[in-house]
């Protein structure tokens, strides 16, 4: 594995288990660091929306990482190493309506018979802020899901798994739900909360040495 | 959970870690049977290959266990549980050709090469086969699978990961291969080598006894 080597830091702006396992998949080694300041939704454009959300993660962690730079400088330490910042944030979208995570057992019934029978989208803003030279790098994209009609059964059944709660939605394609799932449309990855392939091709790969010049 | 409890016996007819990942994804207990039995391709379209070896894996374990019910009954014990054998199979087609798993490095390569830039079709057969009664539903699923142009460097370095060897087409999508993947149009699941939703509607959800009535 000597040549699949990174000799960038790598940081993920997200407490999400979910793009954990995804940038681990993809044999990417970083730290996770998350601010807890509170994102602020400004437009209810699925696109614009997750790319702000991003946007607003991965800025709060590098202002973080900026402040303590400026301390260790003052004090002689060297912070000149490279580092990347990934943040990242889904939204479903169905029939014009933006779905977040549900408050309550209501909440997420009543999405999950929004979902039911119909093609919705989810969107995956992603944002890269390069450090120390505070490049930014940032896009949205977006896979179109389609789910089988459900059942009041079906959906009683799912709320019970303790899945949707934490979920843009009220579900994961990755656990349980793909029972009821017909097909997508474009990035897998992008569904379950992290496009990485596109991450990785467009943001990451010439940023990281990956392979020695040869 | 309770609702979600299952009478049936489930016996999936195949040593895949990732299509037992699958099964449990979904929330089925079951147990796995392998038949050291050879299959014999006899087509090679695609969606009919795919589809005749699902159902040589689970007839084949199917058989296995109607011996054993046979002895069983001959010594006096029940055998009337009823049971479904699930037997799977997952072909890679692309440019007229159908690719099994790479027998080398250079079989892998050359597979990895052919799938660069392009569209391919993965394909999932799958056989279900009910004992006692040996009923038998089988199907097909076919995904679209699109992969960026990749360089000699990207191959290498993916070789390098071990992953090609025991996968048809000498890719997984699961892994370090999303890197590459531009997107799907189908079950993304199917690609990794079970189309679980499909299964679960189709062939288990009214053999199992999923919710009490109610």
């Amino acid at each position: 594995m000597d040549k699949n080597h990174q000799s960038c830091r790598i940081i993920l702006a997200s407490a999400s288990p979910r793009r954990r396992d995804l940038l681990k998949q993809i044999g990417l080694s970083f730290d996770i660091l998350v601010s807890d300041c509170e994102e602020v939704l400004t437009t209810t454009v699925p696109e614009e929306a997750c790319r702000s959300l991003a946007e607003q993660k991965a800025e709060a962690v590098a202002a973080a990482l900026t402040r303590e730079a400026v301390e260790k400088e003052a004090s002689g330490r060297d912070t000149s190493a490279p580092c990347l910042i990934i943040g990242a944030d889904t939204v479903v979208a169905c029939e014009g309506r933006l779905l977040g995570k549900p408050r309550h057992k209501e909440d997420a019934a009543a999405m999950l018979r929004l979902l039911s029978g119909r093609t919705h989208q989810v969107s995956t803003g992603v944002c890269v802020i390069r450090l120390p030279e505070g490049t930014r790098t940032s896009f949205a994209e977006s896979t179109d899901v389609t789910v089988v009609p459900l059942t009041e059964e079906d959906i009683a059944a799912y709320l019970e798994t303790g899945e949707p709660y934490d979920k843009a939605g009220a579900y994961g394609i990755q656990g349980w739900f793909a029972r009821y799932v017909a097909g997508i449309r474009g990035d897998y990855n992008n569904v379950v909360g992290l496009p990485v392939g596109r991450l990785y091709r467009e943001c990451l790969r010439d940023q990281l040495s990956s392979l020695p010049s040869s």
